[in-house]
């Protein structure tokens, strides 16, 4: 009972618009120039991919400059009960920036954005939360070091640490998790936490770093980042091999990570992709489903793993070996799998696409995939072109629809219901590098069981007991 | 307030002999073999190094066979407030299983020692609490993978998670942290949750995993281990050289991080190290600091790697270089390195030995360790042996002394704190690999700052309300 009265009053609070006091208020922590509800300013602050999982604009956006400034606004908000909802790049696709509850607030740290100190001789630089991933690679470029997540997106540091974000390099270099060594967070209370340190593992205290990465801003407001940097290799190779099958593509892909060989990258885009990138923007493909690979290490190394990896491509019915080891000819073939995502939104005008991920262990790769082909056929979706991190076992589905077709709608969520249910009974879970946002919230008793959300519910309480840090994100209210 | 009758309600509990009524339903739940206060199984669970830490005894040590037991002990003992200390293999080094509180009953996991699941295909395991990893590697043998996470002793996987336990080949293949992909614990309340999965990565919800890793008991009760296997490199060779200075061999160390070269370990030993080990058993080595490196890999790229890091040694005036690729060779040298904890042991008979532990940013590792040398010289410590994982910039510090002798425990003390508050100022931490337990508590507010030690307060308090989760361990009373 106490449990749903919390809940009711926290509703309650934050079904009201945003005071003018709490305006009043932030505003003379931030500047005028710091507080903005102009409609235009607030619609920039929208979602990328809205999906069906929508975007509700916040009341006014704050841009924070410092770290005091963000603990004096997070106190700001916890006396006025305003929620918060953290802004980096907006960059995320699982409606982490929804702002449901009227009166909410956006925290807008873009504008901390200095690297703040670049550690060359022990692998390691401390950032703001608002630099992006694009702008601490080219601030080391002169180093020889690089920050290797890579989630596509240029997104910021602090949203990279909010979903534990990941992507093409992680099958070498590891996700958020394994890249991150230190943070400094702003909690519910205003008081200013440092997590972690420089030392490249310790076993001391509770592991708050790994606790508040992938926690999506409803534990704590990231405002710096440590992250470790890796020495760019010796050497680098790519290769682009296409399969008849995409059995034969994923069969590759899944005895790859058997060899000695260690890729950096290995993606995987079906058919259906290469449709879409053949012709964008000038490039040629077959629609066919295709790898893309990338070997790192000494020249010699490079040149081993390659031919280790050519031969089982061969063995899986690849074709059309091409391998590059010129930088420019490795950024041409890269851009085609960076490019994807675009591709398919451009072969797609005027219609919504819904993004998702998951990850499986990978031996139960080419079942679910298979099986995720099939669903596509018979629900009759108007594409779903699917490729990803396959060394990971994670992949990506972006499904083609009609926002404003509620058959188009159901069926997307049955398409979706399916996949995740699928992954889950694999051994696999829900999101491999988006995370939950509030799409994914639904499933998190399935891959968990309810013990776990409820400490996870625990959790948030007790460190968030108002409930204002990205309220319904991560983790479902009524487990909190 | 509030807090302060908390625990003195708590403490007063603790305080006060386990009632029969309480042994009674312990007994109840693992029948009259489960159960023991005989003399000698209490004190065949003391800790293996009491160094200054000490050990007081349990009450009763309680034998749990399975996980519904372990739930139903952990219930019986909150119903009865009776603390619970978890107990694996009893090879932690920090007073981690010391029962200061009367009543205190051990619950002891080594009957749990069931490897319940081997999937060779992605690379995966999930064993009991009980199994120790020499056994687990045992088991992997015919598989051709192995659990890579080392720490010298022979440890419960257990026991390893409470600990973030790492070792020689976290260099290469990570800690705990980095090989255990999902837990099964019992919560404070008696409640079983299943936390993490199967697949290489995930964003869904808190990481729960990474949290109870290296909470040392104190959120509750591991009884399943999920980990992840490497496969045996196609070729090992094994190389160890030494160096006339320690400034040599450390910066041969520091050097070969920033090369290509890729190290599986790297080991040093210092002079007094040397000399302890030289005779033992029949070993013979110059009583001079020395280096151990393992590379993995293929043929080729092993024999490249030795070649740059002999270079790299010789450049730092290494000498005797020997390089072993023959499995017997290997065997050989690494027992020496694993021998040194008790080769020192043997050197200093009727002597107490401390082993503490610290990790710093490996560009501050040459001057943190100078500094300590010249501590243990100026404080005329018997002698410290210092030796350890550098390339994680963790190193080992055994300090002889005489318990009963009171300026001695004083110097001990005056070295570790020195030792200690030299890493943090390095950005390093109070320990790398051996955990806080209740030998480095009063160190956590140094290293991270009184915030971060109070939200892991809040956690522990969220999670474990009664405070019946081993106690006084991990993050100090007075905060939770």
């Amino acid at each position: 009972m106490l449990r749903a009265a919390r809940h009711a009053s926290s509703a309650a609070a934050s079904a009201s618009p945003c005071s003018t006091a709490a305006l009043l208020d932030l505003e003379s922590i931030v500047g005028a120039g710091g507080l903005s509800v102009n409609e235009s300013v607030i619609e920039n602050h929208g979602s990328l991919e809205r999906g069906y999982v929508g975007w509700s604009r916040p009341q006014a956006v704050v841009f924070a400059s410092s770290t005091p400034e963000v603990a004096e606004i997070v106190k700001a908000c916890a006396a006025h009960r305003v929620p918060i909802v953290p802004y980096g790049a907006g960059t995320s696709v699982e409606g982490h920036i929804d702002c449901p509850a009227a009166g909410t607030v956006m925290l807008d740290l873009s504008r901390m954005d200095s690297v703040l100190a670049v550690h060359e001789e022990d692998f390691d630089a401390r950032v703001q939360a608002g630099v992006t991933r694009e702008a601490l690679n080219e601030h080391l470029r002169a180093t020889g070091l690089t920050f290797t997540v890579d989630p596509g997106a240029n997104a910021t540091l602090g949203g990279m640490v909010a979903t534990n974000a990941s992507g093409t390099t992680t099958l070498r270099y590891g996700a958020m998790k394994e890249n991150v060594a230190s943070l400094q967070v702003v909690m519910a209370d205003g008081s200013i936490v440092e997590a972690g340190g420089r030392a490249r593992k310790s076993s001391a205290g509770y592991d708050l770093t790994r606790l508040l990465i992938g926690s999506e801003g409803t534990l704590g407001v990231v405002t710096e980042v440590g992250v470790r940097l890796h020495p760019q290799p010796e050497a680098t190779a790519a290769a682009v091999c296409h399969f008849e099958t995409l059995e034969g593509a994923v069969g590759a892909c899944v005895g790859a990570t058997y060899t000695g060989a260690m890729p950096a990258r290995m993606e995987l885009l079906d058919a259906v992709t290469m449709a879409a990138l053949d012709g964008y923007q000038g490039q040629s493909f077959a629609s066919k489903p295709t790898v893309f690979w990338e070997f790192h290490g000494s020249a010699a190394s490079v040149e081993e793993q390659a031919a280790t990896v050519g031969e089982l491509a061969a063995a899986h019915g690849g074709g059309g070996f091409e391998f590059a080891t010129a930088t420019e000819d490795r950024a041409r073939l890269w851009k085609a799998r960076h490019d994807a995502f675009w591709a398919v939104k451009a072969r797609y005008p005027g219609l919504d696409v819904l993004a998702t991920d998951v990850a499986v262990p990978i031996s139960r790769l080419p079942g679910v995939v298979e099986a995720t082909h099939a669903d596509v056929a018979r629900l009759g979706i108007t594409a779903a072109p699917l490729f990803g991190h396959v060394g990971d076992g994670n992949f990506h589905l972006l499904v083609i629809f009609d926002a404003a077709d509620g058959a188009d709608v159901a069926r997307v969520r049955e398409l979706e219901g399916a996949l995740v249910a699928r992954a889950i009974a694999a051994g696999g879970t829900c999101t491999g590098e988006h995370g939950v946002g509030t799409a994914k919230l639904q499933y998190l008793d399935a891959e968990f069981g309810a013990p776990a959300v409820d400490v996870m519910g625990a959790i948030k309480r007790a460190l968030d007991p108002l409930d204002i840090l990205n309220p319904g994100k991560a983790v479902p209210r009524n487990r909190h």
